[in-house]
């Protein structure tokens, strides 16, 4: 049954199967803070903490910690779902295995909302682990930088959350914060973050990365393992969005996905785009998974040429991802705006079978129409 | 392109981006061996290994690991796939995230070779755990070895693997491999697995569970961390099914998958019809994930009273299990023989949608007819 309130009550905490069941309108903070208490974890972490779990569900959103702990649809185990007709089926449930058919819980997650109305989620979750630490690395160039993430995976050394960062998005922050970043003598820093159940184990992990990091070529690597001082780096990396937002007057983004080796070429793709179109672009991303965010600024360029800029801009960087075999959208879903490049990337046959979906779930197209692939 | 080959060969083991390419037909065990041998590891361990990794993808495959690692559909990163009509798309590739429209991936994942037949895969591998180590529990009664499970997740003991078994089963393989088996002094056993990444880790979190399992009743714990102590372990619990096939002129089986919860409940349930229908059914599986593997027997049952007794027993195990809020298979799949229960459990909605789907896929059903849902 459905209530017609805000839908934002976390229903159960089962301990013993380690889920969590709740209504989609739960905030992904209140989530996290809840289950927390009881020592469990939901582990996908995106970025943006006010967003529903059921928005985090319908765009399949990543996150941080996408390079241990996968995204959010490794995470749903069941749903209820009403259907555009009004029906209120179940899917799947609070198991942690299924090969019962086709898996029309992972078809509705990451659908937007063009399939069905999510009403119940069950969510798995895991232990808490004991211990988390993060290790800031300053490089001198973003290069050096985003080049050393493929040798430490290469080194079996697997960190939670990788991302890079550089001064520029840096001090957009602190200014929007109005609080300082605990360095910023270098030009381009890796922020990396370990965890684990016994100090031995993150410490040892965090020290040979940091000794590969310093022969790759890092200028200092500054150790973050108290609640504060992780507290201000990562708020500092949360407010990274706003903080570019706030930079200018009009702004358009991609969060494409590439094989994360090409994560530094991609980069490099960018920045040659930016100075061959005398355009300001900001990167920043999730250096261990190949997601990289976007940010093309209007500044202070006349609007006729922003148009026609930021169009040339958009299309060149969705066609080098699709070049390094890459996808469209990382995290951010496909919507209206990126439907035109969901179609370059999948192809015609890729868009039919989608559309047949749609039709297939919801004939009258009446669930968030003109998204996704109809 | 495809070849006309066995299609199974290794294409590439990516150190940078963690992944494996593959043809469908290369075999579990070949494909563990290759990627353990660089230090890397893919995390589902279906007991099966001379299954073709192909196979594995297209029922979703579970295994053992399910509990810490999750299941084959959490490792498949992209396919080649070649539609009913010839044409060959590719569904995501070498990325970690995507929220790029619906997920024909995840569609095609334990689709059971209704939509389409896979050319290639790209998987997702792990950095190899350094230490492994295992624990085999007795207890009095398997009662108490299935309710001691859900305690070590409330303790947040999170092992890689916990199966249940009793003496009847443990006896069939010893007698099937002609190989001891190393304990058998109990009518009940749990077997759990912990890896990780120090000794010191591994240890603390077997000593823990130890402890707790002692004050819950377990009679001993055995523990093995010697390579071979382990073969002589897994081996015997690799070759359960075929024992008890070779036991019996014929057999019956289900895979059900209920909340953890709920396990013990279920073979209690079992063990009734069992005495009820004075039938044997031997019961084994995955106490740590939920999936229960019944084998109803016929020993020297008339013909007409088996048919009639294995349909009663089979009907009555998936009504519990949906009860229970359980699914129809945790990792064997529908085929033919599991259609009827699978519209029990998913409803004519659910089965609509799902014929909807494949004739979006194959309007001409001509891939795996009469499978699944059509």
């Amino acid at each position: 049954m459905i209530s017609l309130t805000r839908m934002n009550k976390i229903l159960e905490i089962d301990e013993e199967n380690l889920t969590v069941t709740v209504e989609p309108g739960v905030l992904l903070m209140d989530l996290a803070e809840a289950v927390e208490e009881k020592g469990l974890f939901y582990a996908p972490d995106p970025g943006e903490k006010t967003a529903t779990i059921g928005g985090n569900v319908m765009t399949n959103a990543g996150g941080m910690r996408a390079v241990k702990y996968g995204v959010t649809r490794d995470y749903v185990l069941g749903m209820e779902v009403v259907l555009p007709d009004g029906e209120i089926i179940e899917v799947s449930g609070k198991v942690a295995k299924s090969s019962s058919g086709y898996s029309l819980k992972d078809l509705l997650i990451g659908s937007e909302g063009t399939l069905g109305i999510v009403s119940i989620l069950v969510l798995k979750l895991l232990p808490l682990p004991r211990k988390t630490m993060s290790l800031l690395v300053p490089f001198s160039t973003l290069e050096g930088c985003i080049d050393a993430v493929p040798a430490l995976f290469r080194a079996k050394l697997l960190p939670t959350a990788v991302e890079f960062m550089e001064r520029a998005v840096i001090e957009a922050s602190e200014e929007y914060l109005g609080k300082p970043f605990p360095d910023k003598s270098a030009d381009a820093y890796l922020l990396l973050t370990f965890d684990g159940n016994t100090t031995e184990e993150v410490e040892r992990t965090s020290d040979d990365a940091a000794e590969l990091l310093l022969d790759l070529g890092a200028i200092d690597v500054l150790i973050a393992d108290t609640e504060e001082r992780l507290e201000m780096i990562w708020t500092a990396r949360g407010a990274f969005l706003e903080a570019i937002k706030s930079s200018t007057p009009q702004m358009d983004e991609c969060d494409v996905v590439v094989p994360l080796n090409k994560v530094g070429e991609f980069v490099k793709y960018v920045d040659q785009l930016a100075s061959g179109n005398q355009v300001r672009i900001e990167t920043f991303g999730h250096a261990g998974d190949g997601n990289v965010h976007v940010y093309v600024c209007k500044d202070s360029m006349p609007d006729s040429r922003w148009e026609e800029t930021k169009d040339l801009v958009m299309q060149a960087m969705y066609d080098k991802a699709i070049e390094f075999r890459g996808q469209v959208s990382g995290e951010h879903g496909i919507g209206h705006a990126k439907k035109g490049y969901l179609a370059e990337s999948i192809g015609d046959r890729g868009m039919r079978l989608s559309a047949a979906i749609k039709r297939a779930f919801d004939p009258k197209n009446i669930l968030n129409p003109g998204k996704v692939c109809n």
